[in-house]
């Protein structure tokens, strides 16, 4: 298909072995509509593997002439996604770092680029790297059990969110919402989140998987071309600014995590995981 | 009255016949308040004669010190306008795409840009260049007709609505609203229309007249000088990312309708209109 | 603390004699929570005094480590702040009104930029510049009272208000209120302030200040530099926008209030305050 979203740098990573036992990859060919289903548990966290595996398999789907769309959900009950693993930013090289947090960056550039459609079938809580996944698709379905959660709630482990997560969750919920949100590092329960826009609507579990198929046949009734054109005209200014300031926002977050104080803060955030 | 608002280009067509019988001017000028009415069936579509016809007007209006307000409404039963009349953009020559996308930015720059209070009183279905307009005034009423719908639905025709289209809806609805709007092309209902933000009110249609005269007491209530200068401040970046970019915008305008594949595209279009 | 926010110029009056009789200010060091009352009545405008008096209170309390929130509210009954006070724009020289506007200035970039949380506890009507220190506070609640409006109604008294209130407006409301409040000037009771998004929450009178606390409480449970470097990412390129023009914006007021026809308004308008 015509490519006007193009803001993908080489995937960098290309000789890492592919594992492909983190996220099933299911294309229906009938209907050029893709699953990605999050199978890492405990909480499919965003480790290194887990992330060379997703973005390989969106370049996959993406250069893919009978996909069309794309739904992320998760085969872990309870939990979407936790977002980031710690362990990728604890006790590591600086390199280490840095190939992590470019991984990270190319799973949002993946996403929130993608000439396909993208649904979000959230099926459990959803905080940071989670909700950024969620936030980066076009639309966002979640099960309306309020015991769910999702959210930047970065704040809250005392780090901030970058610059290109503020971005996203600007473009959904608009600035007060984010500002407030962002700066409580507020996980909202389902039914808050549909209130504040932060997902776009609500259904029982047991009909997620057919809304979101309902859904997606709905933005799929569009003709490609014009419908990729118009998405990249909403997305291309907050897409170029990260990569403009790929390498800067990388080697911010390099120094970051390297901090002793903040090693050690997430040494006892992870030893508090460990017990719960 | 002083002008702070200027973004306007020299009138394009201006040895073009006036043929001043699309649109009807009526201004009282007891109130200050001026009405333009459509009335070029079957849809008031903007036929290059419309477009200049328009322009004309309100250079008239904004220029009469008598003039303070115009309310834009259609005296063709159940439309308000269909937009861009596409037999202008059907086997025409270069040069007639360039001067007819040159009079639809004309358009929108008077009307976004006015020093005059404006307000839509839409009393029928409002498609494309239709709601552009509506989206471009102060204000916006609606008649409470469901079966009456609006909305940029470009991406449905297989087109891509321009970037200034994109900005003024932004600014109206707030950026999730435009982006699922737009990429699906949606026309909304008006008791839609009304939770979405992209129309202010409704009411009944025997007492459009009548609120859209009171609104607009309202907006003249205050000193034009102050009003003029903060709606520039809220619409300048907008208006000038267009005067910035209008000859490139046009020449993206007629390198894209003149494709085949898109002259195509709108010839089926114009057929299937006909059966109707 | 860590200043991720230093907009602040050196503060502009340093020799004033610092009144200390029109804020009364309180520290609970127990909580690290500070109350800013204002006291100038009747209606606690901002003189020069008023704003010297405030900027130097709040360098103190950004200054001390044992202050990490600010509350702002009134004790005069019924008002919290009428804004700017008219006198010092009227009848005095050039020098003066530049001086007053860099303290108005002052005033803005310190509240918005302020590593505290600020929460505004809204006791009575908000009107221009009262409504905008309310608007630069991370959070805002408002007496549920009806006859207590609130809003940037400058455009009724001819005059406009300033890129950084509405930018600071645009932030809290989106672009749309912003607009249409802002042409019309127009003063919101508590429960429209509420629906519009201008303030957060409504309480009754005898609960505002326990609910200040308990919103307090919720804000500095989030670790210091997590929340203040967020928040400094959400406003810096607003903030940014006023240093970069300062002196240029200091200038457009200077000329534009010792206008004649502006000091004739603000004449009048004193006038007819002096009669209520």
């Amino acid at each position: 298909p015509p490519s006007p979203l193009q803001p993908l740098g080489i995937l960098r990573a290309p000789c890492r072995a592919f594992s492909n036992n983190k996220i099933l990859v299911e294309l229906d060919e009938s209907t050029g509509v893709a699953t990605m289903k999050f199978k890492s548990p405990p909480v499919n966290s965003y480790s290194l593997d887990f992330l060379t595996e997703f973005c390989i398999s969106m370049e996959k789907l993406e250069n893919n002439r009978a996909c069309r769309g794309v739904i992320f959900t998760s085969a872990v009950p309870k939990i979407f996604s936790a977002g980031l693993d710690i362990t990728e930013m604890c006790g590591k090289s600086m390199e280490h770092y840095a190939e992590f947090w470019r991984a990270v960056q190319e799973m949002w550039l993946r996403v929130y680029g993608s000439n396909m459609v993208t649904v979000a079938a959230v099926n459990g809580s959803s905080p940071a790297g989670g909700c950024l996944v969620a936030l980066s698709c076009d639309y966002r379905i979640m099960v309306e059990n309020p015991k769910f959660i999702i959210g930047l709630n970065e704040a809250q482990l005392g780090i901030v969110a970058p610059f290109w997560f503020k971005d996203t969750f600007v473009n959904v919920v608009g600035h007060r919402i984010a500002e407030r949100s962002l700066q409580l590092g507020s996980l909202h329960p389902a039914p808050d989140a549909l209130k504040l826009g932060l997902v776009d609507e609500l259904v029982p579990e047991e009909k997620l998987q057919e809304r979101a198929v309902a859904v997606m046949a709905q933005w799929l009734a569009l003709p490609d071309h014009a419908r990729q054109l118009t998405k990249s005209m909403m997305r291309k200014a907050v897409l170029d600014r990260l990569i403009a300031h790929r390498e800067e926002d990388t080697q911010n977050f390099v120094s970051f995590v390297s901090k002793e104080s903040i090693q050690k803060s997430l040494r006892m955030y992870m030893e508090m995981l460990k017990k719960k």
